[in-house]
């Protein structure tokens, strides 16, 4: 038996259906699908994705059979349409269309009006009668044709598009401005100085053969799967190279022959809100390209019912035949030629958050899905979506760089060097984005009176990251094209010059930075969405916290369904500015007794502080990490500011020197910080941990019940936990009373994972800091790592960026190991996740799957955990 | 049956001997053993360790048995030595020492001549007709007992010690001016004031009951057991706190009653050579002290026999007997009381490394040990001294700072602070030591020209310490305690200004910076070292390979026995000022192009230094690491030095600037280094391979067989090192022809230990870079910790630092299952271990029982590493 390459579709028979995706591609499954439903399909067939892989494993070329499926494919579809492909008396004109599996967008290339020459238009012309619309396809066919197969583009940046200058030159003599404005013969004449500008600068004749143009065109659909942009947009997808397109060969039709012509592209439900109606647009006498372009402003679709009552009848009744069909909103395109409708595609309707979790709970309401179906039909970033605002997707941006998105949301605003220019202008009233090379303790005030933050350097842990993410702020970091001039007050990105009081806008959920006041939306949550979470929680095995410093970023995360703290970062309470002066008193004193003196000062406020965050989480878990930053991270880095802070305390200036510099280190990351800051000055310790439970103590006697636990960071050796632990206990009961609460540590030390039996023996819980974990297990510097990450996800050596996605192979070992061992020594021990790995789907469901108890991640990620949680547990 | 704590010495039987260590303490034990044999030792007893246990078990109380053991102890020493404890007529005088299981010298208490009174002292003189001895005997025991038992001390660091002032302001009243120009009676006043001074200050009497004296001092060597100096002396040595230790007493003896009277010291060998002689040295009429003190300079134990010839004879003949006994050189004391010769204590003794060597190989000749206890004679420690210069031991020194011994030797010279004048005043002839903060690229020149370097901050892996080592140049590094001042030129160190030109000496082994010049000692190499080491090689199993970088640095080491090059890092060859030139072009270069000019510049360069390590290691394999460092390493950090490369390279200083910022690093350690130079920028490895294959082309043409071994550096994903072996395989068939190579990896990662079988499907090799697995595995900055590390050790949180000795347990972990991993991959996969641990005797027998197949280190530590891993071999 031979192998079937050729699928027909539309014709007497089609040959395929929905499920056949992986063989015909999406497209092509949809049209043979739609066809089999009995539906206006315009007749064609597909070349399967197997000649694709066929192609590429023999040296770029086909099957032997290919050729005879194709011709017999082409004699079934001019039997449907009634027309022959290169016959001049009645031509058929084919479209060629890539396909994959999944769609990619504008990455593969299309050839259309396929079989016209200077004879078979002449036939085109006798037949419709309409000289200029046929030299206008002719025309147009000949110039993608050029393009598309035969190569001939711009020689360099600097050239135009050779076919849009003549198409230029042509109007410049005929005096004229918009192309619709050249004639027939403007057009035909256009037609032969392409053709003649082809054979100038390739030295080949354009083929007048409608059969040599028809395997030509099939070779380059087949050729751009191995283009450079589709590789490295599979590359960017994930998706596998040896996938490979179909082709889709298929007659044309024109939605343009005249005013009983039309074309549009419909949604089943709004994409926007998930509302129930048809919604969508159209053109009369008008190509799909017209709608696209803009050139013209579509009708909305619901006026189509006025000027073509019973084409709209007949499309709505295969609108509410699809969905149905397809248990999913689709998003179709159809042409109207001649007051017939042709159906041209039908796929799942891509959607914003919102429309997603209003549709997903709308059918499973209507019974069209299941519960769980409706939690799988919502991806995790849809609802992040949801819970920032956003960048109106209508609106043009003018992306001028992309740095990390490091704190989502969508700021615009004023461009402003200094915190306290942003502070100033703020109070004014002014909207402003805070650019700097990198952010400091100094920057605190500004940063929380910008709109959003943007900094040069310093990744997605760097001061800025996760200032802004605390405070729920857009930020945008490392963005390392950008080069800023602090002293002319300007930034140059990709050539562009923004000064200070320059608009610009950053998306910090995708890190982009564009010129100029991109409109945003605000989010809101539907009563689908509380349905949906309400779901999501009724199949989630895993608990979700939050990592929340202040009773404000509590309070929002409880109202996002947070079950509790699982990392309170103390230092951020160390930064603000009513502290930072007996912080730095700390640091700056001889000996312990001036630390301890700088320390009873700052006690009451970080009493307070935990009283806050006690009273918001009521009788929920609050983990509270102690101190980890190095010190020096709190002594000012510039000349200016190190000035200002020995005239405010009073010492001279050369003490404050000696000491940053006595305090330098060259990898702050593998420094004196965490525990090992505990242990050398233990005062620092006690003060926090007194801090606890004074305050557990104040606000249980307010009714409120505190469930402190307090954790241990950056532990490397059994004795670092149980040497702290022991303090914990000591001021437990000196101040404690009979309040409640658990020591445990943070695994962020490859060797706490390693030895976790050892310290499970005293810790009662673990909680797995993955950001570390992540940097020490690769050996990469999160702050740095922009320099060669991006380009390792690139070239595939890593598949993502692993502080994105956890790293289950390699850090995840670690995660399985550690819990394993550290359950060996202590049955009941409590494991979580606080790393930013907490908030990420992926990284969620492999919590789920080595059976941690907890994830905890930023407010504004919660819901995403809980659903992504729910989705780990529907999975199993 | 009742517990026996008292065990007796010298009376008519001895309880205890030699193996009794544990239990009567190292000092104990030997006087019985000598007792044992039949030899003089003036008669006592020893009070167990287990009372010790006991006293601090049991709230500071003795079993109720040991005071009848002690009385009944006390009359079987008066029985011997025919006197009476606390009879005046006859009295018999006694010491109370502590004895542990291993010697803790000085940290512990002593009385001596413990039984005076008034009344007994008159005694004393009535028998002995010698008033002015009696009175300075009562003298010094009621010094030492007010300050040891009764701790009467100055109350403060500017008080004088209260029983010296009253000792001056006797000789003062008196008008003379040494101890021993005071009569009896001034002795017997003084007796008096000390008594009123202790009363008056301690508000008690001075016991005048003599075993009351007994008891209260027993007390004392127990209770300074627990003293801060012996707890801090244990720590620092591994001693276990529970170990307890005994106290001897002993009948006092005295040597300084006249000139039948003598006392010495002598060891059976030549401590300091070996040889086979009896050497030591003593006083007539003195006592032991005094031959400590230095106030008269002693005589050669030769000139004994001369002066008391029957004394000497028998002296002569005990020693000839202890040797054989010990099996070991022995350190003895005696005294020599009226004629008659008393053995006081005989231990094994201290040597230095050349004659532990001499000893160890002389006594397996003599047929006194094995060659296998020979080899476990000597310590790795003790060969490291034969390997370098090092400090004469007799002179003083004038400590006044510890950094990091960062690169063995002892080196003397005058203080210079910058690289430019180093070479300069070296040219001169002159002896510089180069003092920096840190040193960078810049500094090579000065290095290399100055006889040690001094840097205030940077760990064992700095740039200082790295290049140190290299050049086999003593270094001492991060020395946080200094100051330095490059304006004045000067720099502090508790309290002391040392300024440019002082001559200062620092010692890389042990971290000490000293003032002024310590003479040194060249080490030499003596036939039995030869011996020894064949006998070391007979027995090992680990291969041991040298970490070299130069064709010099080679042959030093295949003089030590290398049987290879584990690691020959390339980036020391960029830093050279040839070269650093072409280095910083490539690094300024915009685009790939201008990499590939500058690298072409280099290649030759390189090729060249290949060849000289390949010649140097013709047969032998060269395991060559590709680029390590972050170019930023390689730019300057200073903006004169900025300006002058600006000014050499032609090209402004802002674009120098520019570069600089932007190859910033937060934490260069976790940078963009290692491998993902090599993925980023693949032209600078592809250049380096080059040249390797170049080279051995090269040099096989003239008859060198060269054995490269490629190694790529930081690999932490198969994929990094997957890619970089084709290209290396790629360069191998287009230049290298029929050479045969390796291509294999580091494990410094934890992911790529963790990962290893993976990675082991490719590689051929793994040298573990332990230096950098540790950092990883434990979150360290080897650079910044010791801000806190020694902090670590000496509170036992860390029994070592793990950058001296592998932390087995946890570093350990991954190297175990990284070569488990690694074998079950691939099972014929070379592993061996690269990091300073190679050269660590511990970390060398950890890597046996693993199974490697090999350590590096560095040149100078080859020797100890034969001997570790024979030493290793043997244990099993």
């Amino acid at each position: 038996m031979t192998e079937k390459y050729v699928y027909l579709f539309g014709t007497s028979q089609s040959e395929g259906d929905k499920e056949m995706r992986n063989l015909l591609g999406g497209k092509g499954a949809n049209l043979a699908e739609m066809a089999q439903l009995g539906l206006p399909v315009p007749a064609g067939f597909t070349i399967t994705t197997e000649v694709c892989t066929y192609y590429y494993n023999h040296d770029q070329t086909y099957p032997s059979e290919l050729k005879d499926q194709v011709e017999r494919a082409i004699a079934e579809v001019e039997k449907t349409m009634d027309m022959r492909f290169g016959d001049a008396a009645n031509p058929l004109l084919l479209s060629v269309r890539s396909g994959a599996r999944v769609s990619m967008p504008g990455m593969m290339e299309t050839v259309l009006n396929l079989g016209l020459n200077d004879e078979i238009v002449q036939g085109l012309i006798d037949q419709s009668g309409d000289p200029r619309f046929c030299y206008d396809v002719y025309r147009r066919f000949v110039q993608m044709y050029g393009d598309v197969v035969m190569g001939l583009r711009p020689e360099d940046e600097k050239e135009a598009d050779p076919f849009e200058a003549l198409l230029d030159a042509k109007k410049h003599a005929r005096g004229v401005a918009l192309d619709s404005e050249l004639s027939a013969e403007d057009l035909r004449e256009l037609v032969a100085e392409f053709k003649a500008e082809i054979a100038k600068r390739l030295d080949r004749e354009f083929p007048e053969d409608p059969h040599e143009q028809l395997w030509n065109a099939i070779g380059a659909v087949f050729g751009s799967w191995q283009g450079q942009r589709a590789i490295r947009y599979r590359e960017i997808e994930g998706i596998p190279h040896d996938w490979g397109t179909a082709v889709n060969v298929q007659s044309m039709v024109y939605g343009n022959m005249g005013d009983d012509c039309a074309t549009g592209v419909a949604f089943t439900r709004n994409p926007s809100t998930g509302e129930k109606h048809l919604y969508g647009e159209f053109l009369i006498n008008a190509q799909g390209e017209d709608v696209v372009a803009g050139t013209r402003t579509p009708e909305p679709l619901s006026e189509l019912s006025g000027q073509m009552p019973q084409v709209y009848e007949q499309f709505q009744a295969i609108c509410d035949q699809l969905e149905p069909h397809y248990r999913d909103m689709q998003d179709v395109e159809f042409t109207v030629q001649k007051g017939k409708l042709w159906m041209l595609q039908t796929r799942n309707g891509k959607r914003t958050g919102a429309a997603a979790v209003q549709i997903a709970v709308d059918m499973a309401a209507e019974g069209l899905i299941s519960q769980e179906e409706a939690l799988l039909r919502v991806t995790p970033d849809q609802l992040d979506q949801l819970l920032h605002p956003t960048f109106d997707d209508a609106s043009p941006k003018d992306v001028i760089a992309e740095g990390l998105p490091a704190s989502p949301g969508a700021a615009t605003g004023q461009v402003v060097f200094n915190s306290a220019e942003a502070e100033t202008q703020a109070a004014e009233g002014q909207q402003v984005i805070l650019v700097r090379q990198e952010t400091s303790p100094e920057d605190i005030g500004g940063m929380d009176a910008a709109q959003g933050i943007l900094t040069a350097r310093g990744g997605a842990s760097s001061h800025a990251a996760l200032v802004a993410r605390g405070m729920g702020k857009c930020c945008v970091a490392g963005c390392e094209s950008i080069a800023i001039d602090y002293h002319q007050e300007l930034f140059t990105a990709n050539g562009k010059t923004v000064k200070k009081g320059d608009w610009i806008s950053i998306d910090g959920s995708s890190g982009q930075v564009m010129l100029g006041q991109v409109p945003t939306v605000e989010p809101s949550f539907s009563a689908s969405f509380d349905t949906m979470m309400g779901w999501a929680d009724d199949k989630r095995r895993l608990a979700v916290r939050t990592n929340a410093d202040t009773p404000h970023d509590s309070e929002v995360a409880r109202n996002f369904g947070a079950e509790g703290i699982g990392l309170c970062r103390t230092e951020h309470m160390f930064f603000e500015s009513d502290r930072i002066v007996a912080v730095r008193e700390m640091i700056l004193a001889a000996d312990e007794a001036g630390r301890r003196q700088a320390l009873a000062k700052l006690k009451p406020i970080q009493r307070l502080d935990f009283e806050g965050i006690f009273t918001a989480m009521n009788g929920l878990p609050v983990t509270i990490r102690l101190l980890d930053p190095p010190l020096h991270e709190f002594l000012p880095h510039e000349p200016a500011q190190q000035e200002q802070m020995a005239e405010e305390m009073g010492v001279p200036l050369s003490q404050i020197e000696a000491k940053i510099t006595s305090l330098h280190e060259f990898n702050p990351m593998l420094g004196h910080r965490g525990c090992r800051l505990g242990i050398t000055y233990p005062e620092i310790y006690e003060m926090q941990v007194e801090a606890i439970f004074e305050a557990a103590v104040n606000v249980r006697a307010k009714g409120v019940n505190p469930l402190p636990e307090i954790m241990i960071p950056l532990v490397g050796t059994e004795r670092e936990f149980s040497d702290l632990k022991a303090m914990v206990d000591r001021v437990a009961v000196a101040v404690g009373g009979t309040i409640e609460y658990l020591v445990g540590t943070m695994i962020e030390i490859p060797r706490a994972a390693l030895l976790a039996d050892q310290i499970a023996e005293q810790a009662e819980f673990f909680s797995f800091g993955t950001n570390d974990l992540t940097q020490l297990t690769f050996g990469y510097s999160r702050d740095d790592a922009g320099k060669f990450l991006p380009e390792y996800v690139a070239q595939g050596i890593l598949a993502d960026d692993p502080f994105q996605s956890l790293d289950q192979e390699g850090t995840g070992q670690l995660v399985r190991l550690g819990t394993e061992r550290g359950r060996s020594a202590r049955p009941q021990l409590k494991v979580g996740i606080c790393g930013e790995h907490g908030g990420d789907p992926s990284s969620v469901g492999f919590c789920h799957e080595v059976g941690l108890d907890y994830v905890s991640c930023s407010p504004y990620r919660v819901p995403i955990a809980r659903l992504a949680a729910a989705q780990a547990a529907l999975a199993e």
